[in-house]
């Protein structure tokens, strides 16, 4: 079946998040007069933001936006690395960090060459407006935003796929899941999507895991400039 | 209120539709041999969308789209026009003809420069993919595509505005309405947006009716550039 959308993680996929957050935490720590382990802090915030949207998955929980999740997490990591005095202000600005991430090298240039023949769409677990905004900080030129907002479910819950789906207005097959993390791959692949694999080390240089396609993909491609040349873009 | 963002109605207000559905209608006529009124055929067409949409606010029938809406009412006057005859794939790309419509003059550029200040979004009655074809036909620089599908509601349903506001993550005075219509700048009020009026010809030269602002909307302009120019970009 003829590939006619594209929908790309971001988180990891598109951008790298955690070069950025480390950043931004070393800053405001540096201006506190705080020296910390940053990359623990910020792995700490990200890897433990699972248990909440799988509550909101299974209906434990009513639907919560990532930034509540995000911002929860903050107010307990912040005491735990002595900078409990952060304003209220302060702590807005330090989960926005998540909005102001670094592109890979290939990400503006592929999704580029990919827009000319595809219609290409988030599709992430972040807010939508989160979302809106690190498309326009990183300038990415994606055609929409769609995110677990939509469908009110995070992935890998089926909704969020259904729901790309319908409002995409295509058959399953025809849109092509874009992700380096393969369980998102598992998932859009039941619903019946088209899926491509690609390798980041969104979780620093020692990354072991998700290096490689572990099932049999319709794409594993190195970069989203390979993807574009694989599609004919 | 510092307005953040700005939602746009996108036929009329944004695109030309009227010259460009004539222009697919005359062009599949002549094909067929049938000369008419393609005018009026397009304005009777565009005119008598409102009940479905209306049923729908009401509760009356479940959710469609307006490609849905759109379909019923073309299977309708093709008879009427001497096109029975039309299949069902000259039928589909001729509904499609709604998402090949010819941006005003100023709107790219208007877009563009507001777009460099503001969070840009398209707020219409049109399917979801309809609205995001359309960006990518006319070449319409908008962050992110909004519409009645998001909130399963049309325009002048205060849901379509609510959800605009939940999903952008502000305040309703943040967000600015910018349309040629004083009936969705009225409804957008009503939930406490901001308001900014244009003028249009979208149904001809002929038209006298919303060609001057109806209520003390927060702007009032000539156009999309006059509008960037107001709001300091």
């Amino acid at each position: 079946m003829a590939i006619k959308a594209l929908t790309f993680d971001v988180f990891g996929t598109v951008v790298d998040w955690r070069t950025a957050v480390i950043q931004e935490l070393r800053q405001f720590g540096a201006a506190k007069g705080v020296d910390a382990d940053w990359a623990a802090f910020t792995d700490a915030w990200k890897t433990t933001y699972r248990p909440a949207m799988d509550k909101v998955n299974a209906g434990q929980i009513t639907w919560i936006n990532v930034d509540k999740i995000f911002r929860d997490r903050l107010d307990e990591l912040l005491p735990q690395y002595g900078l409990a005095d952060a304003t209220e202000e302060e702590r807005e600005r330090l989960n926005l960090s998540w909005c102001r991430p670094i592109a890979w090298p290939d990400s503006v240039a592929g999704i580029r060459r990919l827009k000319s023949r595809y219609l290409v769409s988030t599709l992430s677990n972040g807010n939508f407006v989160w979302l809106v905004n690190i498309t326009k900080h990183v300038g990415l030129p994606f055609d929409c935003v769609l995110t677990a907002e939509n469908a009110k479910a995070y992935k890998p819950d089926p909704r969020i796929y259904r729901t790309a789906i319908e409002m995409l207005g295509l058959s399953p097959g025809e849109i092509l899941m874009v992700a380096c993390h393969n369980y998102d791959l598992r998932a859009a692949k039941e619903q019946g999507l088209s899926t491509a694999f690609l390798p980041r080390k969104e979780h620093g240089l020692e990354q072991t895991f998700d290096q490689e396609p572990e099932d049999n993909w319709d794409f594993s491609v190195n970069d989203l400039c390979e993807l574009a040349a694989v599609l004919g873009c």
